[in-house]
Formats: C-alpha cells, structure tokens, sequence
C-alpha cells in the first residue's frame, strides 16, 4: 500500500509525534464555501448532492483545495442507511432533515432490514472510490456512519425534534422494540462501515448525536451498548493498513471513559470539555480530536489565533492531538477564517508556542 | 429562630446524618398537578399567578399537601427580574417565555436598572412570608433566581431560541456589552436573592439554565464568574440561620469542580452525570442534589422504586445527598407516580438497602 504525502493525521491518530498537529474540521465541506452553495444550486436538493458521486467526490475535495487540511472526511449525511431501508429522506432547506416514512409502529420496525450497502448505499462507495482516485493519496479519507441511537431517534422522530419525544415514549413504552431496532441499526452502520473501508476509506468516524440526551444508565444501555456492538464488528485493517475509528457523543464529556472502553481509536471532544482534562482522564488509552468552539471562526483572525493557541496549549506538547472544532463549521464563516485557524494549527504547534 | 418539624433538607446540605433522605423535586408545584391546572385557569395567565401572594402562595403548597416533601420551593419565575426591569414578560400556552421588549440595541443595555426587589419584586417577597406563615415551620422554604448568564441568554433573544442566535452573537460581536448586561443583572439577582433571605426563605438556589451552552473558557468568563459575584454578595444568615446556597447548570456535569469553588454549598446534578463519579470528584466540599431522569416519571411503579434504589444506591451511605430528579417533572406525570418516588425514596434510604 502506497504512503500519504501527508499522514499526520494518522500518526497523531497511533500517538505517534508529529512535526505539525494534523487539523480537519467537521462540516469542513459544506455551506461555508460559495463553490458548495453553487453545487447545491445546480443539483437542486441535498440528497441528490449525495446521491451523485461525482458531486459527492467534487464537495468532498473543494474544501482540500483551499486549506491544507490534514484528512478529508467524505461529503456524505449519516441518514443514508435510513434511506436506504425505505424511509424517504428529504432536506428542506433550513429544517433539516425529514422522512417521508418515519418508524410508526411495532410493524414498521418489524419489517425493517439490514441494507446491502454494494447494492443499496453503492452511491457512497462509488464516491469514496472517486474521491481516493482523485485523492492520490494526498491525505487520509475519512468514512463515517451515525450511532444506532441517533440514528433511532430520527427515524422514529421522523425530523429533527430536540424535545425528542416519541423516541422518549418508545424508550419507556417498549424498550424491547427500541432494542429490536437498535440491534438492525447496529448490524446496518457496521455493514456500511465495512463496505465504506473496502471501497478505500483511511479511517471511520461515528457520530453519537443525540447519546448526550439520555441519563447515564441509559446512554450505556441504549446508545453505547451498540456503538460497542459495531466496533466489534469492524474490519480491523484494510490491505495491511488499520483502520482507526473515531467516536464522538455531542455532549458527552463526562462519559469520556467508557467511551475509552469500546474499542475506538479516537474520541471527539466537544467544547464543554476541557481537553486538559480529557487527556487526564482517559490516558495513553486513546488520541483526542477537538475542541476548538466553531463559534470563534466568527470573531477576528486575531482572536482566532489566539484561541487556537489555548487549545494547542490545552492538550499539551503529547503525541495524540487531532486539532478539529467542537462542532460543525457554521455556515455565516469566512472561508479566509477557516484559512487562518489552519495555519494557526499548523504554525503554532510547529513552534510549540507555549500560551 | 424556632425549629422545623423536619429539617433533614437543611441537615443534608450540612452533611449531617439524616434518618430519611431528604428529596424535592424542581418544578414539583406545577402543570402535572390537577389543583394547578385549576387555579391556572382561573387566574387567568401564569404571570397573573406569580404576582397574586396568595395564588403564589397556595400552589406552592400543593405538592406539600400531597406528598411528604422535604422542602417547599416558592412558586415563581426566574424571569421576574427581567419583568421587573421593564422587559415585559408573558407566557404563551405551550410556547414558553416571550419578552414585549426584548434588549435590542447598545441603549437598550445601558438604560437598564437595578430592580429595588422591596418595590419592584415585592409579589415575591408577600408571597414568601405568606407561605412560611402557612407553612408554619413543616419544613424549609427555598427562594430562587436565575443566573445573570441564563436571563441575559432570555433578555437578548426575547424568547425561548434554542439555538441562541442573539446571545452568541452579542458574545463574540461585543463583549463588553455583554459583561456591562451581565453585571447589572449580577447586582439585580444579589439583591432579588438576598430581599427573599430577609422575607424569609431557608435556602436559595441559582438556576444556571443555559450555561450549559457554552465553551469552558467562556462558561467560566460570562456564567460562573457572575455566579460567583452574586454568591459573594448574599447575607450568610439570617436571623441566626445560615443560609445555604444550591448552583445548578443544566449541563455542566463536566464543571462541577469549578462549580463547587464558587462558595455554594450543593451542586444540583443533572441525569447526565454520575452521582457516584460527582461525589468522587467534589468529596466533601458540598452536598449533592439530583438526579433521577424525570422520565422515569412516567414509567411503572416497580420501574420508579428500582430506579429510586439505584439513585440512592450512587450516592451511596455517606451525609449529604438531597434526593430531586435532574430536571423538572414533566406535565404528563401522574401525581400517584410522584407520592411513589417520594414514599421510596424515604423508604429505601432509611433500610439503606444496598443495590
């Protein structure tokens, strides 16, 4: 297998040192670069964005052309395997997402099956393979599916509704049907995470939306439990390169070390957690990706550089850093900003400045 | 300074053996009860119930007639001060706080005054005294506030965001002005906090609803710095009582040793935070309240009582835990289900049965 050009990413991933701290940011491609707004005009809809991959494979790379990032992540959305077990996935503009089929009753999830994803999601492997191609290995693709939980939260939601409440009443209701479609969900997101690492995907990522609204017991019974089940159904390696998985739960910082205890590689830190604090708490066990706040790409390239400096400083001169945002970029950001923060990055922690 | 009748809720917060654990619930006055649901009606609009004494009164004593609480908490809003500084607050049915005139520019800030609590709040402060007549030493009577962060959050939005456009960007388009808003409201809740110690409430808390929101560095620069100012500004007694001050931040479970520095003396522990991991990572400096999920509520007794078990059982035998849920009950809990947590709660903590 050939090498990356650049693979600090991975080797901040394997806490090996590195010369600069690798930096991507979630919604790195996305409404933020006027080249993504004129894609999602032309296309017409979201889906059909990601339905395409030759658009899919073009977004993923438009941010990589203007900032040195060190991964690109693939222009994907992780309610595609909701899709393709026939619940009718839409966008509307600024609502967020909508099924046309959301999960109603007993039989609505009696009958949901484990997608093929060669078959039913072949869309986003033909676009991991473009985009490698188009890649050339000049940094590391990340591949990336939602938790069972969050996954069940919008399906059975049907929108995204943060009061969550017929997920809620399920949970109470009839926690053996929650259980019966979380367990297809987890066999779902490991199939589409594998088949996603044999179309050449460097690294995968699963995002636990909606874990950090569940009580401790049970975000352990209902969201980890399965993160746990998908993990250990992972391809470990892929033509004798490993496969990292990163796992981030939004607002999970005080669940860091059962996080720890899943099998995952990386933990995604989110703003209300103190990467100081992270490192302490979970060791050499894992690398740490975070936690800079997205709202600071709002302010001046001053403050941002100064607030990249505290971050960097936060962490500390150890192996096992990936500098990312908290949460996604907003989409009011500058590009010129989120050239600012990558050099920052990069800059800084050449020069290990000290806060 | 004559005794309660039961004052396990003041021992608790003490860290002095109890026989029973002590429990009370937020928001255990309200829409879940039908004797509320009635008098609401009546009155006409909730604000009508907040500055009629004796409306204020009577609900705040309703859950106390059923169920053998701990500790009564007075009907209010936290949103009273900013009412009182001529923002106009009303409710809508099901829609949460609205402000007629919200803070919408820099005169709008800077014309704002400290409320006289004596003058401008004084439907609290008659509310308070009629209610520890009516009382009449049972148990102890809890004042509350809002902290300056989560009503500056309020002012600036004029309702219930959640995703908080305004606040966020007055935070990083003007700082300055910010921290002028938070400091007159910083002085207004000293004040308000400290007018409802002298007419005669037992203990105050500080509903830290929206710090949760924020970064670590900014939660300690715009919330928990202002926490601090109000709690270094309340009387420690009254009439030869100490008065003991709960903080709660809805969130801020990864912020509890910092919370646990501002002079409080209980941290409210919400249901995303280990009661167990809370109490190892505070020890000694202040006791503990919280947190079963309120949407055990709604589930079976036997589901309510195992759950109470297990709360109590994270907490574990040592002084110090007051028994709440970790956030409000929700309307739709039937009253029997609430007269089943709190006989288990006594019941179970007073067998000390193991889990």
């Amino acid at each position: 297998m050939r090498a990356f050009k650049n693979d600090s990413f991975l080797r901040a991933i394997w806490r090996q040192p590195v010369v600069k701290t690798p930096v991507w940011m979630m919604r790195q491609a996305g409404r933020y670069l006027p080249e993504y707004r004129a894609l999602r005009q032309k296309a017409g809809s979201f889906m059909q964005l990601c339905k395409t991959p030759e658009l899919a494979s073009e977004i993923t790379l438009q941010p990589l052309a203007r900032f040195p990032l060190d991964a690109a992540i693939l222009f994907s959305d992780i309610l595609t395997i909701p899709d393709a077990m026939g619940l009718g996935l839409s966008f509307k503009e600024g609502e967020g997402p909508i099924f046309a089929h959301p999960l109603r009753s007993e039989h609505d999830i009696a009958r949901l099956r484990v997608p093929t994803p060669e078959v039913d999601l072949a869309y986003v492997l033909d676009a991991i393979r473009l985009t490698q191609k188009n890649l050339a290995r000049q940094v590391p693709l990340i591949g990336f599916c939602g938790s069972p939980w969050t996954l069940a939260t919008y399906m059975v939601e049907g929108c995204a509704n943060k009061s969550f409440p017929r997920i809620q009443a399920l949970r109470q209701g009839d926690p053996k049907l929650l259980h019966t479609l979380l367990d297809v969900l987890a066999k779902s997101v490991s199939a589409h995470l594998n088949a996603q690492i044999r179309a050449g995907v460097n690294a995968v990522m699963i995002f636990d939306t909606w874990g950090g609204m569940l009580n401790t017991a049970d975000y352990q019974i209902f969201s980890l439990y399965y993160v746990k089940q998908v993990i250990t159904h992972l391809l470990t390696q892929h033509e004798g390169s490993p496969i990292p998985v990163i796992l981030f739960t939004k607002g999970g910082g005080q669940w860091l070390e059962l996080m720890a205890a899943t099998g995952c590689h990386v933990l995604g830190i989110d703003c209300q957690t103190d990467l100081n604090d992270a490192r302490l708490r979970v060791g050499d066990k894992v690398a740490l990706q975070g936690n800079l706040d997205p709202a600071i790409l709002l302010e001046s390239p001053e403050r941002i550089r100064a607030a990249v400096a505290k971050t960097l400083s936060a962490f500390g001169k150890k192996p096992g850093h990936i500098f990312n945002l908290g949460h996604g970029v907003p989409q009011q950001v500058l590009p010129e900003h989120v050239a600012v923060l990558v050099d920052a990055v990069h800059e800084l922690s050449e020069k290990q400045i000290p806060l």
